[in-house]
Formats: structure tokens, sequence, C-alpha cells
């Protein structure tokens, strides 16, 4: 139970992005370190000025999906930002920002929430996943 | 060829389980154990009273890709429903409903198709996805 | 650093492949093997007669983002097909059409890019993937 687990997240939804949470936190319950790599719309949703705002949900939700993730939210369910933050605090979690999305995003680190650790080329994510699990979302 | 392939089932439309239902079955027929743990809305596809009903497709399928999977279905291919159950009939097939997934949706066992075996949490997913394969559709 | 890492390439729009032919140049470049195979929406971006067209993006693109996208391509940056095809001549990178896929869709290999190296089945893929990284794009 001490592989690492490598993540890229593309993904920028709020419900892939609460999975991919909550996927990190179970992690970070059970000692496994995790590599995240964050491309195109999940990095733009780790934006300082907008990480809690609406991100949507994926297409297939429908209204009752809507309504169901809405209700959880204001029932107290965290938001995925904070259970990252929280799996940041117990566990080994390394979340960096995909140099190329960067380029394309023409992002700066500096625009981006204190949960990235910093900007990593693919090539150094694939050498960090080593033989590991390797999941993209 | 014996590790697990454990699969994180989250989107709900019909083409992307159609994908995940032929990986279960290819695993099955090789022999190789599969776990799945579904969350969101391949939860949701998994209801009693609708697994069968149409989930759509991805949005990136258009016209002209509706109307060849609706002529396969229609010209004799498997409902994923049923490829999956053909797989658990041969293979060593367990189906878990996230347990998180289950509160936001508000659903209970007893309104998921019997192919679903029970409800897990993330923790115990990973525990039991040990070192092998994970793969998030 | 010597495991396969296998990709289920299911989606087809230009951001998710562009996406995959990082994480293949990458391991390309590190001298990892990959194995693709293309399914659905990802073969049919495989075309010859379509490959460099529009795929569009992920529906949580946006305005901004398509227009960023559109920018890094107008700037210089590579069309995933190119660095596909250029990691092919450095690596070792098989890309195979999934059988079922290509009868959905009603494919023959000559409708597809050279880029695609044959036709096969999920189990052949799976005993191919052996026990290293499975990855579903």
């Amino acid at each position: 139970m001490d592989e690492t687990i490598s993540i890229v997240l593309f993904s920028g939804t709020d419900d892939k992005l609460q999975s991919a949470a909550v996927l990190v936190g179970g992690a970070a319950a059970l000692g496994k370190p995790v590599k995240i790599l964050l491309q195109y719309w999940a990095l733009e949703a780790f934006r300082a000025d907008r990480i809690k705002a609406n991100h949507g949900l994926a297409p297939e939700a429908g209204e009752a999906g809507r309504t169901a993730i809405d209700a959880a939210a204001k029932g107290g369910g965290a938001h995925w930002s904070d259970t990252m933050r929280m799996a940041k605090e117990i566990g080994e979690i390394d979340i960096q920002a995909c140099s190329l999305s960067m380029d394309v995003l023409k992002l700066k680190q500096a625009d981006l929430d204190s949960l990235v650790d910093g900007i990593e080329g693919v090539a150094a994510f694939l050498i960090n996943a080593g033989d590991g699990q390797i999941v993209f979302i």
C-alpha cells in the first residue's frame, strides 16, 4: 500500500473534481502518496480567483442531478477544494500545473490557488509516476 | 495476468458504459478480477427502473454517431448491462456503489439493479485496488 | 521505467486528444512503450479524411477556453496528430483500432490515417497491457 497514485486531472466540472478530491482524500487517509498534474479545464478551475465558483457538471447530469448536488452542497457537503486541502494536511499530496497547459491558457503560478505546489512538464510527471498507477480524470 | 483491474465508473452515457462493459467482459474472459466503484452518473444509470433507458452519448458523438450506435443496437448488439451480466457469470466481477454518491443522489440499494453487489467507500475501494491498475471512466 | 503505458483512447475532442498526444510524446521521450486502443469518437477522429478537422472541445471549455486554444494553435502549437507522428518516430508507439468500434461506426482500416497500425480486440489489448498501467482518456 505504499505505491504512488498519479492523477492527470484534465476535467474542470465540479462533479469530476469532487470525485477526484474524494479519491485523493481516501489515498491520503491510507498513507498513499498522490501526485496530480493539472491540465486544461482542471487547471482553470484551480485559479485563485474562482476556485469556489460554479464550474458546472458533466453534460449527462441533467436537471435532477443538478438539484441533488446543489442540495448536498447546501446540506454541508465539503467543497472539493476543501477536501483536497484537508488531504494535503494529512497526506503526501503534490499538485503540479502542467507547463504546456499554463502556456496555452496564459497563466502564471501567481494566478493559481495555493493548493498548487509548482509547475511541471509531462515528462517529469511520468518519471515520478514510475511504475505506479496513472489515472486520467 | 492475475492482477485486479479496479474501475471507478463515473460517466453515465451509454457509449462510455458500453466501453466499460467491453473492458469488463474482456477481463472476465482472461480470468482477470474486476472491481467497479459506481459514482454519480454511472450510479444513476444502474438504477433498477431505468438501466435500459436511453442514457445519451458523449457530447462529441454528433448526429452521425448517434445514428451508427442506434443501428448497431437494432442490429443485435448487446446492451452494456447484458454484457456486464454475462461477464459476472463467467468472471470474478464485483460492482459496488460509492457510499458518498448514494448519499448525494439519495439512493438506497433497493433502488439499484441486482448487478450491484453492495455499497462501499472510496477507502475500501482503494485498499482492494492495492497496487493493481486503477481506471477512471 | 520500461513498463508499457496502455491507453484506451475513447474521447474525440481536440483538447483530450492533445492531452493524450502530450502523454504519448513524453512516454516516447522516456523510452516507455505505449499501446493505444482507439474507440468510438477517438477512432472517428483518426479518419484519414478529417484527422485535422475541428473536433471541438470538452463541454466545459467555454468561450475563453476556445479562444485560448485557437490562439495557441495559430501561434505554432503542434496539432495532436503531428505530436503523435513524431512520438511514433522516436518511440515504441502502437496504435490499434478497436474492432468492435470499427463495426459500430462501419469503418475499414483504409478509412483511417496511417498512424493506425492495425485492428485489435479488447482482449488482445488487455493481454498486451499485462500488469502495466492502463489509462482511459
